[in-house]
């Protein structure tokens, strides 16, 4: 720990020389309530404390950008999902490949860790889960948009279960990561072969 | 806690009146590891001690039966699998939605959610990895059999990726029940929808 993280004095923290400025501050926050998370601390144990040694901040850096401890967390998990894909908007297959991918970078990967972290606490607080729920429905969206175009342009079958089909093409990804079952199915590939299975699916045609 | 809990001398307890036999005692034990994760403790916090004050037995009865707190947690994850699932064998769809209904029963909720609480630990401890996977393949072996039976009769294309088809087939629920995504896919039918979105594929024929 050191001397900021010790200070409880916001104008005084701001003057310093070779402090971090505010987004930077951020930033550093964010990434380390990550940190803690994924390094096995439930939300419950992690403390704003904890936060600002980490982030080599004082306590007041983090209580004046955020109300509690709640906020602090759920703005971490967003902030780590990054930017929407941007979708080249031709082919259903080329388009749902691209999300997948999208979730399988390896920022992606981090935010798939810090949510298995977070899981036993997501089942027990319905805030954090109803927070983790909205930071995770706007890419649902985009997904079903994709799926609904599909459906409109004749590619995809009329009678599309779209919901269905977004868990589909969501939750491989996610078991596949969590539960380490890359000696079953590798990472080589692994959006092309999904699309296709779910594309095609497994009758004999 | 009561005296039992903090008796450490197994000889003098098992001749005590009105406890557990063994039977009992160990399935007492099981349910008080399951208990204590899926409230929330990680592998690592669960102690032996914590154990025999819920199960209501003396440590000693843990020790002469477990080697290890790592081999209880492993027995405890395996009992609650319970036995495979018997199938129909007549035909694959059915025989892939009794699988996948065996996998949503209250007792495979509950598995999911010590799943999803031991998450944090089955990322960090390989060994735990290992031993959940162990107690997983051979409920996967009797999915990729079905599979396998389906191409050999041609019901299924000649062509399936077999492990990301299975992969296909118990993800969603997974991720279902852990994210508690039932606002967006009901429990009412899921069995079959998923089955059928899976075998018929989403392109339009």
């Amino acid at each position: 720990m050191n001397a900021m993280s010790t200070s409880t004095d916001a104008g005084q923290e701001r003057k310093a020389p070779g402090r971090p400025r505010n987004a930077q501050a951020d930033e550093a926050i964010l990434d380390a309530v990550l940190a803690l998370i994924s390094d096995g601390q439930s939300a419950a144990a992690v403390s704003i404390e904890a936060v600002a040694a980490r982030a080599g901040v004082g306590k007041a850096t983090i209580y004046r950008r955020w109300p509690n401890k709640e906020a602090l967390i759920a703005d971490a998990v967003r902030a780590m999902k990054g930017p929407l894909p941007e979708l080249a908007g031709q082919s259903v297959r080329e388009d749902l490949i691209a999300l997948i991918q999208a979730n399988r970078t390896p920022r992606a990967q981090r935010y798939g860790k810090v949510t298995a972290c977070l899981l036993p606490d997501l089942i027990k607080d319905d805030e954090l889960a109803r927070m983790h729920q909205a930071v995770i429905e706007p890419r649902r969206e985009v997904m079903r948009e994709v799926l609904r175009r599909g459906v409109a342009t004749g590619e995809l079958r009329a009678d599309l279960d779209v919901e269905m089909t977004a868990l589909m093409l969501s939750a491989p990804s996610m078991i596949q990561s969590m539960l380490r079952l890359q000696h079953l199915v590798p990472d080589e590939g692994f959006a092309e072969k999904l699309v296709d299975a779910v594309l095609r699916g497994a009758v004999a045609s």
